[in-house]
C-alpha cells in the first residue's frame, strides 16, 4: 500500500479532529526524530498509524487483541489502552507493515514499555506535545524536549501519572516501569 | 517478651522523634481497628513494630533482607521501603511475632499491596495520618478516613505517588497494583 492510500485509509477510520492530531503527531515525530537520530520515515510512518484503531468501537479493538493473542492483559485496564495494541496488529495484518520498529512505536504509543526504543520515544512525545495539544504543562514539556529526550518522557509520564490519579483511574503498571526505567537510564548519564 | 519489653527493645533503636512518630501510630492504629472491625490488639503490636528497622544502618536491613530470601526485589528499589520488609523478619525471628495477620502489616506498610488485609490496612492508613503528620491534604484523607477505609486508601496512595514523581523517584510497581486493587473494591461496591 502506497503512502497516500494509506493515510487515505487510516483518515477515513478516525473524525476529521482525530486526523488534526494525527498530522500533528506526523510532523512533530518527523521533528523529534531527526533532533534525536531516528529514521524520520518509520517516524511519519507509525504516527500516521498510531491511532487507525482510536475511533473502533470496543468491541472490534477487543476482537482484535484476542485474535492476535499476546496482549490480553491491556483487557483489564483502561480502554485507552486498546487502541493502541488493535493498532499494531492491524498494521501488520491489513496494512502490510513488517517493521518491528514502527509496530513497536505503534503498540507502546501510549503505555510506554520498559526498555523502549529510541522510535518508541519519538512517537510517544510526539503524541503527547504535537502543536494541537493543550494541558498545563505541555509547554514545559515542549522545553525539555527541545534537548532531553528521557526526560522529557519522564515529565510525560509525571503528567499522564497524575492525569489517572486525578481522574481515580487504574495505573497500567507498565506506564510505571517504563518512567521508573527512564530514570534509571537519566541517573546512569548523568 | 512481654509488651512493655517489646516496646523498650523497639524504643531504644530509634531516635526520639520517631517514637513519638510510632505512640501516634499506636494510638491511630487502634482508633481505626475500633471503626473498621479490626482487631485493636494486633494493630497496636504491629504498629508498635513498624518502624523497628527504621533507623538501622543500610546494610543491616539489606542483610536482614538477603537472609530472609523472600522479597530481595525491594533492594532494586528505594530505600525507604527497605525498613518495613527488615522489620517484618526480625519480628519474627528476635521478637517471637507468629501471627501473620501482624507480620503483614509490617511488612506492608510502606508500600502496600494487592489483596491488602484490613490489619494492614488500617496500619498502612494509621501511619500515614497520625497525629504528627502535616502535609498539604492529610486533613483531607483524615475526613475521608472517618466514613471509609479504601477511599482513605486510595487517596493516601495518590498523595504517595504524587510525592514520589516530585522528587523524581521510583515509583514501586506493587504500590500501583494496591491502588488499583482497591480502586476496583470501590467501583464493585459502590
Amino acid at each position: 500500500m502506497d503512502l497516500e492510500t494509506l493515510i487515505a485509509t487510516v483518515r477515513e477510520q478516525m473524525p476529521e479532529r482525530r486526523w488534526v492530531h494525527t498530522q500533528g503527531v506526523m510532523g512533530t515525530a518527523v521533528i523529534l526524530a531527526r533532533r534525536f537520530g531516528a529514521d524520520p520515515a518509520k517516524a511519519e510512518l507509525a504516527a500516521i498509524l498510531h491511532d487507525v484503531a482510536k475511533f473502533w468501537k470496543v468491541d472490534k479493538m477487543e476482537a482484535a487483541i484476542r485474535e492476535e493473542g499476546l496482549f490480553t492483559d491491556v483487557l483489564n485496564y483502561d480502554k485507552e489502552l486498546w487502541h493502541a495494541h488493535a493498532g499494531a496488529y492491524i498494521s501488520r495484518r491489513d496494512y502490510g507493515v513488517e517493521d518491528d520498529e514502527v509496530l513497536g512505536a505503534i503498540r507502546y504509543h501510549t503505555s510506554g514499555r520498559e526498555g523502549m526504543t529510541l522510535l518508541e520515544k519519538v512517537v510517544w512525545l510526539a503524541d503527547l506535545i504535537e502543536p494541537g495539544r493543550q494541558f498545563p504543562g505541555v509547554d514545559d514539556i515542549r522545553s525539555v524536549a527541545e534537548n532531553d529526550l528521557d526526560e522529557a518522557l519522564v515529565a510525560g509520564f509525571d503528567t499522564t501519572l497524575g492525569f489517572l490519579m486525578e481522574k481515580k483511574k487504574k495505573i497500567y503498571p507498565l506506564t510505571v516501569l517504563a518512567r521508573n526505567d527512564l530514570l534509571a537510564g537519566i541517573k546512569n548519564t548523568n
